[in-house]
């Protein structure tokens, strides 16, 4: 690159220095940085962050400066080379899983090897037999066998039924026949198969004598070991550019007629007989039922994560960047904080409060989850019956997780369209400089904005929600309701609809929760209405079923942010001051989100219109106020390092301009271009030869 | 590339064909494709695409293939390639500056040329003296020049009295001196600045003898005509990767004491006198006024367009793709197409009926400023005093003006988040599909994106509406309302307030009309009591200034939509089952807005609960069904050439899938890397050495 002049080095930001108000900004406010994320992380996970950050931000292949401006081709490679060296320094340094998932945190982009080491590994692990353990997992843990978990077809996401590829059985000589029969049967989308991938987990409609037994699982080596190339009749390639993600060689892959044996279908759960030439039924179902509920928690859980990436770089910016005169203010007053202005407060704060509140949603539903699949799994000792699960307590904790499952789905929409969106509300409240990559949230935006599709479409999610609250309603009515809480607040709406609601929202914060569990009940008896006594069709509800599971989604985040603030775990370890700001946060969360479906809220009788027009004009109003000067400390208490954020609007030394500035002058390879700006050569305005661009 | 080997050529997507699909929608609507298509872009217009896309489409250097694969650096060499021969093509045909905005669009990038061949032409046009024209005009327009125009800074972008970049007035020499007085003073953001430019229109803050007259523009040398390096104290270079806008080089600029000629000052409005070295005063401050307006209402027309591309690809697309059936079918029905999802159609048809909304919008807002120009510049004949424009008429001219410029501001706000945002919801509503860069959204919409910033931040906007309304509101009270269509507005809601509304917004589309006026009428009237009475402070009113603003852009929307659907231009010129379908169209788009702001609606005394209710499910869901047949000739009459959609899922003829796979088999250079997908040497694992990656 060419060199800074001196006169430009020696230039500095007008005053004052971000640096200097984001320390005005830390000083204002007591909100325990430490112990807040402490509570949130975990000191341990916090102390591993640490050290791996350490390992990890000097290694030059982990350099991030060049990102946004290299094409599909070297990102890939780069990715790839990053991908090996954490493999690489996993070894060395003995990592356990939680540590490389840190390691691939702070790196910041999907690789390569993502779907290898994630869904390939879990399908293996979690589908095969022991002998296939032997044969194909132990090798992936290796990395001796590289793979990928290949579902979706160019036809067909969502319907998996609808998945075209066949594995066709082969009574004589016992194999398989694994095949394409159209172009939309390519399988499309699948992570670290585009490039990577020398094994796939194909899933195929399983065809015996011609019967249909619907999508099994295969183990399917596509590409040489040796040599990398496709093997024959496979015709595997990358899908392309893409909105992000573009580090990840998502692929294509068709089969002509490919056979492999029959130890290639994964058979823990169902199988072939090589006897009988019989389909052995399943096992434990249910078991799926229970990774997706765990998936999906975790997604719930991370948007919070996510959503705070943006929330940490706005406000930071927002504190920094000064703009305009309050009108109010005196003639010659200096330019006020951006973050002072009312318009950012109503869309930043929100968003701050909703990165708690998806966060302990996330922690509450795992924890319940894992709670009830350890009483489930405590095996009656001898002698000790008592301590083992009866068939009551067994006939409960599936209840549960029936329960559990439905509104995780709900929530894993509801979290990741707050996420997705509320990024890009961050990226916006940034101003202009919002939109350059150095501000960090939009290539971070762009990467995670598959997550609003995959695991369940946020959209098609919705009718699982309401399916369940249609069939809970109804056991209710026939006075059959079992004790979780979906049947609770179903029954408590049944019990009190007569004399109406008449909560104290302005007041009591348990009467919030109490309001917004009024509003699911109520659209659920309304959607019961139009679908059984009105015969109307699904269809035609599918909107009411979307808003109804969003109203059901956003009562469980507000009532488990409302449980973790109120927990002792959460009051033992703060001081009273940051439970209080906590509190608050909670509030804020809940009442905007309330003004905003504000007029559901009303037709159901939750609240009156009185209430709302208090709730926006005073409440949330107030809770601005008090927020706002926690807010910086609010946001550091995350604990997302400089090197893992990559943004100069976000630093925490509030070195917003300086950075923007050095990552422009300095690290744009744009620069070392030289252009020839005429449309036409300059031999013909000055009768010179000049070499064209 | 590889090849493709036979048995994949042989391969065809499943049945039905895409091909099919759409030709059955567009034999079950009469919607009349052509006139409507001239209708809203005019014959002329039309014919012209036809002519500029033979010409371009097949021309080499217009490839769009690579877009979405290549680093900035290539991408940015490609797009001054393109922008020259355009240049090239423009002299050989001599294009009018219509044909080359229309060959732009065409190609559908951004180009390091855009800012030389608008804003400093513009520029130097409109401020220019006859001697500046001469000086830079002339050589600007044959391109032995090439400018830009430096307005942002690093440390200031909406507030443009804070810039900090001087232009001192030297009375001994009759010079100015440009000078950056600190690193946040650095002009950032500029349009073909990065690498392009020689020349800067520079906004700077004049000093005369100590004293600051505020920014005005100078036009600053900053490169070498001939070697095209950066001249002697200044810095200037590119900014960096964005999320978007790849393909222009926004540049910064750094000045140390720069010294210009007294001639650089652009001079038609203000300058300094040489003699006395005095400033002198602008004239006609009320032009400027006008081109803003003028550039603000064409954001809002092309909105609509801009909109239209995101709404084709997807409508089409949800035409052509098939997943699950239909819950209520019977068994073995086929798949249902995703259009028919009532989920769809509430996300698709709304924002078809808005981008005809702001089409016609932007149309009227346009014509209006037009004639009312017309008028004032009507200069009396000698003895026809009545044809010219008396005080009076001026007056009523400059009353009109005004309240353009304020609802301009509004309309740009909405009509820009409207289609910023409505892109992303096309995006998603191609599922899985719309992540890729072949959808063709996802590029666009990054591209767009900047538009909700530039030209007055939306959320900044809404301030100068609120401001308007509020002294059109107080005007009104004193009696002193003029008969602008805003102060009619306000006097109607105030002499019916007593007795209250009343309207029937189900039966009658004035009503319709009139609801929404009153809903503005009524905020105008809250805020005002607010901030006259209550004396509450500007920063605690902005939140409810932002849905002032948008509830009476969303009002002008609805208004200048109903006009256009009932005015005799349309109905003369389409049959009564278009125009009956434009209605429906114009009924979605209202009677949707107002569910979606339903508690202002009810609060404001507009409408009944029970007319929410109605509206929801009966009306919205019942023009749905009434629209759905005729979604894909609404798109069709659009006229977006498939070359300009550049998108595999919104091809007129169907064929998604072969040209998803085309694009990603054949066109993307990622399938020609071989990985070695092992962490380690493969020597450590087989004894036999072979390079890593």
């Amino acid at each position: 690159m060419h060199s800074v002049p001196d006169w430009v080095k020696a230039l500095k930001p007008a005053s004052p220095q971000g640096s200097d108000l984001l320390r005005q900004e830390r000083e204002q406010s007591n909100v325990a940085v430490e112990k807040l994320g402490e509570l949130l992380h975990t000191k341990e996970v916090l102390d591993r962050k640490k050290r791996m950050l350490a390992l990890l931000q000097y290694d030059e292949v982990f350099d991030k400066s060049q990102n946004h401006s290299l094409g599909r081709v070297e990102r890939l490679q780069r990715s790839l080379a990053k991908a090996k060296r954490l493999q690489v320094l996993a070894e060395q340094h003995k990592w356990s899983m939680e540590e490389l998932h840190m390691a691939n945190d702070l790196i910041g982009e999907p690789t390569p090897y993502g779907l290898h080491a994630t869904m390939f590994l879990v399908t293996l692990q979690g589908q095969g037999t022991p002998e296939q353990h032997k044969l194909f997992l132990e090798r992936a843990q290796k990395y001796q066998i590289l793979g990928c978990y290949a579902q979706t077809e160019l036809g067909h996401g969502s319907n998996v039924r609808g998945l075209e590829t066949t594995a066709t059985w082969n009574a004589d000589d016992k194999t398989f026949t694994i095949h394409s029969p159209t172009l939309t049967a390519s399988k499309w989308w699948i992570g670290s198969l585009g490039r990577t991938a020398n094994h796939a987990v194909v899933m195929a409609q399983l065809f015996i004598g011609g019967k249909n037994y619907g999508p099994h699982p295969f183990v399917v080596q596509i590409r040489d070991l040796e040599t990398h190339e496709p093997l024959e009749n496979v015709y595997v390639g990358d899908i392309g550019p893409k909105f992000g993600y573009n580090t990840m060689d998502n692929g294509f892959l068709l089969f002509n007629k490919v056979k492999v044996p029959h130890v290639n279908m994964l058979a823990r759960f169902s199988s072939v007989d090589k006897e009988t030439n019989k389909y052995v039924r399943p096992a434990m179902p249910s078991l799926v039922y229970g990774t997706l509920t765990w998936v999906r928690s975790n997604i719930v859980l991370q948007a919070g994560s996510v959503l705070a990436r943006g929330v940490t770089i706005a406000t930071r910016y927002c504190a920094v960047r000064r703009q305009f005169q309050d009108r109010d203010a005196h003639e010659g007053a200096s330019e006020n904080q951006v973050l002072n202005y009312k318009m950012v407060q109503i869309r930043l704060l929100p968003l701050l409060a909703a990165m708690y509140a998806l966060h302990f949603t996330g922690r509450g539903v795992m924890d319940l989850y894992q709670e009830n699949q350890k009483r489930m799994n405590a095996k009656p000792q001898p002698g000790q019956e008592t301590r083992g699960a009866g068939p009551e307590e067994l006939r409960a904790s599936a209840d549960l997780l029936a329960d559990l499952h439905a509104t995780t789905c709900g929530l894993k929409a509801l979290a990741s369209t707050t996420a997705g969106e509320g990024l890009e509300v961050c990226r916006r409240a940034c101003g202009g400089h919002g939109y350059s990559s150095y501000s960090g949230i939009g290539p971070w935006y762009a990467d995670y904005l598959p997550t609003l599709t995959w695991e369940g479409d946020n959209y098609m999610l919705s009718q699982q929600v309401a399916r369940y609250l249609l069939k809970s309603a109804r056991a209710v009515l026939a006075g059959k309701g079992t004790n979780n809480d979906t049947c609770q607040i179903l029954q408590t709406y049944l019990s009190r609809r007569e004399k109406g609601a008449s909560f104290d929202i302005l007041e009591e914060d348990k009467d919030i929760v109490s309001a917004f569990a009024w509003r699911t009940s109520h659209l659920t008896f309304e959607a019961l209405k139009h679908r059984d006594a009105e015969k109307r069709s699904w269809n035609s509800l599918l909107v009411d079923f979307y808003r109804l599971a969003t109203a059901h989604s956003q009562y469980l985040v507000v009532k488990n942010f409302f449980e973790a603030v109120s927990s002792p775990k959460l009051t033992g370890s703060l001081d009273s001051e940051t439970t209080g700001i906590l509190h608050k946060l909670f509030r804020l969360y809940a009442l905007n989100t309330l003004e905003n479906h504000a007029a559901e809220f009303f037709s159901s009788g939750a609240v009156t219109i009185r209430q709302i027009t208090l709730t926006r004009t005073n409440a949330v109003m107030k809770l601005l106020d008090e927020i706002r000067p926690h807010a910086v400390r609010l946001v550091d208490a995350w604990h997302i390092p400089d090197w893992q954020l990559d943004s100069s609007l976000g630093r925490h030394d509030g070195q917003v301009y300086d950075d923007l500035f050095k990552r422009a002058s300095e690290q744009n390879p744009v620069n070392d271009l030289v252009f020839d700006p005429y449309p036409w050569n300059k031999a013909l305005l000055k009768n010179e030869p000049r070499s064209k661009l």
